[in-house]
């Protein structure tokens, strides 16, 4: 229906190429833009996998890259996105991509489908600042259920002058981590065990039948129970600032720090909009991805959590940040350790 | 217990009588208000009929005029707002409205108790530009059950110098859309197959029963699923500047243009506020009505969601908006269409 | 591990002790701090009790010196909050505090982890102004069941100034009330009543499974169905402004003022970020408090609930507001009463 478009020639442009990696890590990026726009070249593989999400739940997964969430890619305002999706031929399902970031087709949507053994290249414009979703979005039922099988992840368009405060002046990050939330539906037999499936195909009926009650068995960050804590936690020093992008493809979540705050905080994720300060919780638009700065104060090891404290603890959604420095008794001091109370 | 008050004389103000019509289509209004305040009538019959909301799946429904959702009411900030609510002897229920813009006496709700056979006559002043809520509200149980049976709409409360951008300067729009979305608690029977019952009453004790447990049967926009897809889609053309307004009058939802954004965001639907810049995914209180602006910048068909996508897809939440125009390369293109992949 | 921490000495601070009061009543306080910093003394007893939450329904409860929520404590940004935490020998479990309005160690909860029949002292900076929950977080799966069980409150941190409006505009409330949502998850038997329990222990096992489906049995203000209705009504009089904070230490809900509105309302409760105007509805995020001016124009017996109307009604949401005053009709009038209607 498009062929009438109007050719676009972009052959000036520089082009520069990104190798994308697992979260919660980002790939190298420039937070002020260098110079003019780009055109931005990543590469995804598309595989679907089983994943142990917690002890003894199998999970028939589906991910951009091989991690859930998907890799987090960085750009600025202004700059193309081309993207070469691959759909493995060992993989079962059809599967295509939509950016939250794009204008048009689905966001990419419509122009990206690809069977087993095909891949496919889409460039889109990157127009509006912000941390945005992407996800796969094969169509009808296949929409939800790739979704809440691990296929989203976020891309994070930069102003070309990197972010700004709520006073407008520049500011700086010293860390950025990705974490991508995501709620699974597995499915359990009359016994109430997880019932682990030979394929993503077989998983099908009952997940979907799980799907439609609305009330997940996890929910994890980075796609696993313990994705980021003990060896896996999250690292910074005192007096880092670091970014905090969480994305949540589906359903609402509320980010929390555990002894730490949002100094700056861009709950709906887009850098056009005033920041909000000071904030104890935010709250992720199941669909969005949004963006917390905080400069850490005090040391030790700081539990990040969704605080819905059943969905955190018991259903998975905690992970850790440790933090070395040195501890600051006017912050706070235990004036009193626990000692014995003999009755008022 | 409120005779002693002070009586107003309003005979001095102009009256203008408008026809409601149903969503997702709102009457004829100035975006600009063309004078001092006004009176505005409105007339609405409330109806108590059953509605297929998905196929073999009925409601016991009760609606504003018609339709679920209720018809959008426009006015402007300083009119007086002037509803004839009827309520036909051939309903079975007692029934009243709650505005939610309007301030005293419940949003009206304690002044406008119909039982079958009555009507009443409700004046009040919208004195807080925005868009707002209404719903029935007829006391105790009573309350989220003719909700949960479609008994909202919403009334938009324009500014009288009309929209204003996050500079302050002044934003019209093309077309305006309004969205109701609703869940509904279907009972079903212990085959799984939805119950359909004789009356309104007789579906009371099993609907009650399901609402309580949280987890809707349908979420659905415009009273059903499919209602505004295919023949029923909304329309715009490229360069158009669309207004959504989406309200939900019990639980929270997040809607989401896919390959589209809200360019001015008031999500709790307030023109006070500073309206939000380039979301991807906006988010509903349960109980309010938010508006997003939207300037299509590609043709296509747009689907317009709730982005938890077991709730659009699975539930019924998905609209479709189908936009004529000319496709732009730059903001996206297809660089390579799906094309064998044989390996890494 | 923080021993060599640098010593601070505060002895040139003043210090206050306050006598904290059982919600929604908030212990005396200045709007504008009095002077330079100081070091504000508190005292809770944790209290572990059975309390029928609804006819029939028996809560295992824990709370923070007898009442669910916890008092509210207030302070002025700059001051330090210094607590006394009682464990009480004739409970039976380890609790401890999480200040979402400190700085570090957990919130203070690694710095205070008391056994029944001991105490201690905290100390922490109030260096964020604005409206923080405070919980009981013991580790592990305790956490979100001492929570649940009623273990949280809220401290509001005023400017040193007082609030200030959306122009930056002083602010005086003329009366607080504090309204402490929670969520129980009371088990039922194989008849659907209620199970009611020797002690907290036993409770345990029926009481996580409940938990992890995420579905309420009772959804609370102030610790019971009716704790804010009827005798127990919060009063105000026509042209005072009431500050509501509103807390919901575990899952997000909607506060609404049937009938009022939000005149000036912060949504995450953080007075350095602009309030919202006119707010039908504001949302509070799970894990966070809010803060809501409302200048009462109309007398009558006003409805402040959670706007999913099923937990309003249903499942207990619901408090009263009385306001003494006299009718505006110019705000609203009831035209004509409900009278006979004989066909259109
Ligand atoms: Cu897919
Ligand atoms: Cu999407
Ligand atoms: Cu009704
Ligand atoms: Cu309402
Ligand atoms: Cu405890
Ligand atoms: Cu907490
Ligand atoms: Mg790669
Ligand atoms: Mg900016
Ligand atoms: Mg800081
Ligand atoms: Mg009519
Ligand atoms: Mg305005
Ligand atoms: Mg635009
Ligand atoms: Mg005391
Ligand atoms: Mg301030
Ligand atoms: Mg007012």
């Amino acid at each position: 229906v498009h062929e009438a478009a109007a050719p676009v020639d972009l052959t000036s442009l520089k082009r520069i190429k990104r190798e994308l990696v697992a979260p919660p890590f980002v790939h190298e990026h420039e937070q002020i833009a260098p110079g003019g726009p780009r055109i931005v070249e990543f590469e995804m593989k598309i595989i679907e996998k089983e994943i142990e999400v917690d002890r003894g739940a199998y999970l028939q997964g589906m991910t951009f890259d091989g991690s859930i969430p998907g890799p987090m890619m960085v750009v600025h305002e202004g700059d193309y996105v081309e993207l070469t999706l691959i759909n493995p031929p060992e993989n079962m399902l059809q599967h295509n991509i939509d950016f939250h970031a794009a204008t048009g087709a689905l966001g990419g949507g419509a122009l990206t489908l690809v069977n087993p053994g095909e891949k496919t290249v889409l460039r889109f414009k990157a127009t509006r600042p912000g941390t945005f979703v992407y996800h796969c979005a094969p169509g009808g039922p296949m929409i939800p259920w790739h979704v809440a099988s691990g296929m989203a992840g976020t891309i994070m368009v930069l102003p070309r002058e990197g972010l700004s405060d709520h006073n407008g002046d520049p500011v700086k990050y010293d860390r950025v981590y990705y974490i991508g939330e995501n709620e699974f539906y597995i499915p359990k037999d009359e016994n109430g065990d997880y019932i682990r499936y030979e394929d993503v195909g077989e998983s099908y009926p009952d997940t979907l039948e799980v799907m439609n009650g609305l009330i997940p068995s996890h929910v994890v960050f980075n796609g696993k129970v313990g994705a980021l804590t003990g060896e896996n936690a999250m690292k910074a020093k005192q007096g880092e600032k670091v970014l905090f992008v969480h994305s949540q493809a589906n359903r609402d979540t509320r980010p929390h720090l555990i002894g730490g705050h949002g100094d700056l905080v861009w709950e709906a994720g887009k850098f056009n909009n005033v920041p909000d300060r000071d904030l104890e919780t935010w709250f992720i638009r199941g669909g969005s991805a949004g963006a917390a700065l905080y400069e850490f104060l005090q040391p030790g090891v700081y539990a990040y959590v969704n605080h819905n404290l059943i969905e955190a603890v018991n259903l998975g959604a905690t992970a850790h940040v440790v933090v070395e420095g040195e501890w600051n008794n006017d912050l706070m001091e235990q004036v009193v350790a626990p000692t014995e109370y003999s009755g008022a």
